[in-house]
């Protein structure tokens, strides 16, 4: 049968519970009873208001319905069942290996725009792909967004909140799922709704309160919703979680677990069916085009004083006006990361996210669903904020490149608050990662046009003060490389960004001591270049100083020894060690003994040992 | 002169941004007009509401006063000036090498709480402390919070905004100093200081909008503040940046940088002062004590399965009732945490933070700061979500301990959203961090007792699984120990946790096959023993498998070989190297690789080869 009244979409939506009974049950763990209590919603949803062709995941004119809520996985998958998406067959698969009905959902389902399952994240990106629709794209489709109540805690979901009225997102509804009750009891407010309408309100959103088991009042909520204009609705819903089994409905105990008597549940609920859903299809539609140009990368003297950060500036902004498809985005430090030149030179395409990290991160995780190229830019440091979504963005096959400034204790007098000292460890932990840190400026302008043809999450570290342009601006920076800067037999010196310049100013003094000192610039954090740092150990008697303007975990020096593991070295690894304060550049690379003196005093040590363990 | 009457207290407002300006000026940096914006509001509170001992900063009945806009530095130093707490001399240091007054505060001076200058973290923070005024130390000394606008757009504000209203912090007042311009431009709001009215009063919050410039509306606000009950406070100040010198109020581009005239501004600003404040004695009272006993720490038999995470909350009830300064805070998931027990039997020291973990990491840092000994938990995975919070702490030189649960792919079906395989990276590389990983129940109980011990931040990663009980309960782990569990002379194979029981499943099949592994057990990952790990390559011909439940970069592997750089060795690094999917445990061990089976290859393989680089 088809639904084709009100009382259709309740067949509907017990067929949805059962069905999120019926997974779980075979699967044997799940979230029956989080899908259960938003069953109606999503059964008018797709009914009536859905446009999308679940044939062509990719029609650029499809609506977007991500499940913030991710545990609610099967309901998810229940209305692909109901939408003939997937057979019933591969339902029951859910949570099995191999299986792409995973535990949360994730995009190695097709009509799956991001992975979600780490609460309050999926509202942030839906303002990412809702932006898209109304400024690149420009194209009517919908961001639907069902959330649900305990992750309304996280600050992230109101930083989505906040952005979403500020730009005025009418084209984004959020469907709250108000079941009262969190994974260990009750959440913060319960079935208060007008404790979150008030808030919502407050930030210059439609809300409305409806009781989430009745069709009619949820279908009127959904017409309100698509015909207000000028900001984002809410649909305040309230909910009964595990709605329609006694033995679990609005019942402590009962989250994230198959119910005890699924066939007495089942025959509850009114036994299986076999409702097909025709939703509709989407509006026809070209998503708008910036149109693209020939890449002239800014190109620097070598011998003039240029910050690697101010290269990222130029560059995006040469890269912009290359690539229509590039985006910049910037959490209020645009005059910072340099940045700002692209909000001047190509201000359609440039978004101000405030300070607001997570917002930042999901913003461009959003926008690249669209197949737009975000580059998303603040202090290195500020990325930390935002780990959690970065580390999702790799289950969701994202494609993003960040780019963060003022790296280590080389930014001065600012202390250790606006230091990235952990940023390195944070991205090379990323899954499929490429980390990059460059230490000249046409080298940062290479690796930025680099990144635009990357898949997976980049990283670009920057650093805050001038640094000596070494490289001409035709040399070529393939990732996973690593350069060879000066040639040595005595020992091999690691750097990159500002300990690379340490590096050759030690070389400098080594060598009118008769030492000769092989000076490898590693741009290419990850991946890196194995076969280069062996070839320099073998060329220097196994003698290696490793450098960084990090904390000593997880940077540059273990990066090496990874690429190394099991060579036998005369090894020194000079890193940030004690907590920094303020000062100049220079006495902090002192103190921090990442500077040229305390690279060539590791050197000579090692020089005048014999090599050992 | 002193303060005497509300004249006084502009001229002490006059003598506070012409103190921002001079030392400012005499660093060639830092941020004055940030800080003139806020003096007035300052002015007013050091002379009439501050209750402080600037002679006995640990006097538990002192105020705390907490800049989240921590760049407004030199506001609070000419604060401490003109309380008498540095000399003119000191306060003209600020941001050299070697001076406690640096770029942003630290508790490097002994009336800073925490580190800022990572914004919308003060206010979380303040938050914490509040709760331990509450709650815990039941005195009535205040917090009081000066906030930047720009900062407003954090999500972790709105979640310390939430909390505060929930607890009902009546102890706390925010000062909101909404000078319009944030580092770039204008804040998203400018000076619609309605639109952070209406959402503070959306929360539950007395919000009262003043003229930050107005002594006398100021002075009323606090009064207001301080008689208020049962709600946390707001001043909501309409200020002006730069106030006072027309060359750089209220413009654009004067963010962060001294003043281009200071001789004219400070003339502008009426000279120089030196009005000596006579702050307020804070009231006398004892902080509120829970009483000690004797540690009886959990103990499991050898052969049973328990699962760490169980171990943990176990053990964590048995040190709250031995140490009554222990308490315990998680984010929603006590029942996976087992912080549950904590809470059903100490629930006078158990705080339920929802899922907010931003406010989870601040409250353990708000509660430390009162010499309270907190332990904070969630699933590992969502420590990502408050790594900025991590970050600083260390910066605040906190004492705190973490526990995260649901480490790697072993925990199975849910996938990879739950999956900590990034948390090992993150907290190495956070300074002065330790970070336990137990593979059994009577050694997690230890850990954890130790961790009451430990200063600055520490981390204890705990297995969903039940894993068997392999040592005795009065065995001892000391921090920076690791264990043999099994004597072998081919091949040493380094686990920990989960990976510890697979290996030793390893060592039993190789021991079939004539092949005599060594198993250590890497339980304390930093700092890390690099003396039994030496040993162990040794004994077994540098022949090293390391097996880890964690991504390749930052974990365990990492660990080992900065701990044996330069040594030769055959090495294989068994981790997680593609996305997992949901899944058994055991299908996703030995789908990653790191289950016995593929233990026993790698280590075959090793065997069976001579030693080789």
């Amino acid at each position: 049968m088809t639904v084709e009244s009100l009382n259709d979409v309740r067949e509907l939506a017990q067929q949805l519970r059962v069905d999120s009974v019926r997974c779980s049950t075979a699967a044997g763990s799940g979230h029956p009873t989080s899908s259960m209590s938003a069953a109606d919603l999503m059964a008018v949803l797709i009914s009536k208001y859905l446009r999308y062709d679940f044939a062509a995941p990719h029609n650029p004119n499809n609506d977007h319905l991500i499940f913030s809520k991710g545990h609610a996985s099967p309901l998810l998958y229940s209305v692909y069942k109901a939408t003939g998406a997937v057979t019933d067959e591969e339902l029951l698969s859910f949570r099995r290996l191999g299986s792409r009905l995973e535990g949360h959902p994730t995009p190695k389902i097709p009509w799956v725009d991001v992975a979600t399952g780490s609460l309050g994240q999926g509202l942030p990106i839906a303002v990412g792909v809702a932006l898209a629709g109304k400024r690149l794209d420009r194209l009517p489709y919908r961001v639907w967004c069902l959330c649900g109540d305990s992750e309304l805690a996280e600050g992230s979901m109101w930083e989505a909140v906040e952005h979403a009225a500020f730009a005025g997102l009418d084209n984004l509804t959020a469907i709250l799922d108000i079941n009262r009750l969190g994974q260990r009891g009750e959440t913060m407010h319960g079935w208060d709704l007008a404790s979150y309408t008030r808030r919502l309100e407050a930030y210059g959103w439609a809300a409305i309160e409806v009781d989430g088991h009745d069709v009619e009042a949820i279908d009127r909520a959904y017409e309100e919703a698509v015909s207000t204009t000028g900001r984002p609705t809410a649909i305040v819903a309230r909910t009964l979680k595990g709605r329609g089994v006694k033995a679990v409905e609005n019942q402590e105990g009962q989250h994230g677990k198959a119910l005890d008597d699924p066939e007495a549940a089942i025959a509850e609920l009114g036994g299986e069916r076999n409702i097909r859903v025709e939703v509709a299809e989407p509006a026809a539609g070209e998503p708008h085009e910036f149109g693209n140009g020939e890449l002239a990368l800014p190109r620097y003297e070598v011998g003039s004083d240029v910050a690697t950060r101010k290269a990222y500036g130029d560059a995006l902004v040469a890269l912009g006006k290359a690539d229509g498809k590039v985006v910049a985005l910037d959490g209020e430090v645009s005059n910072s990361t340099y940045s700002e030149f692209f909000a001047k030179e190509l201000p359609e395409r440039y978004f101000e996210l405030y300070i607001a990290e997570q917002q930042l991160v999901a913003a461009a995780v959003g926008m690249q669903v669209r197949g737009w190229r975000p580059f998303a830019s603040t202090f290195a440091a500020f990325f930390t904020r935002a780990y959690d979504f970065v580390r999702m963005a790799a289950i969701s096959q994202a494609t993003m490149a960040l780019s963060g400034s003022h790296a280590g204790v080389s930014i001065g007098e600012d202390g250790p608050s606006q230091m990235a000292l952990e940023d390195l460890a944070m991205f090379r932990s990323v899954h499929g990662s490429t980390v990059l840190y460059p230490s000249d400026a046409n080298q940062a302008a290479k690796l930025v046009a680099t990144m635009a043809k990357l898949d997976g999450i980049s990283f670009i570290r920057t650093t805050r003060g001038n640094t000596p342009v070494i490289y001409g601006p035709d040399e070529e920076f393939p990732v996973g490389g690593a350069r060879v800067v000066r040639e040595g037999d005595d020992v091999t010196i690691v750097g990159a960004g500002i300990t690379l310049h340490e590096a050759l100013r030690a070389a400098d003094a080594l060598a009118d001591e008769g030492v000769s000192a092989r000076v490898v610039d590693l741009y290419s954090v990850k991946p890196v270049d194995a076969a280069t740092l062996r070839d320099a150990v073998e060329a220097t008697q196994g003698r290696l100083v490793v450098v960084e303007d990090h904390w000593p975990e997880g940077g540059v020096g273990e990066a090496v020894l990874a690429a190394l593991a099991g060579e036998e070295l005369a090894f020194a690894h000079l890193a940030v060690r004690a907590m920094p304060g303020s000062g100049k550049p220079a006495e902090l690379l002192a103190a921090a003994g990442i500077d040229a003196d305390a690279i060539a005093a590791a050197a000579r040590r090692l020089v005048s040992s014999a090599v050992s363990a």
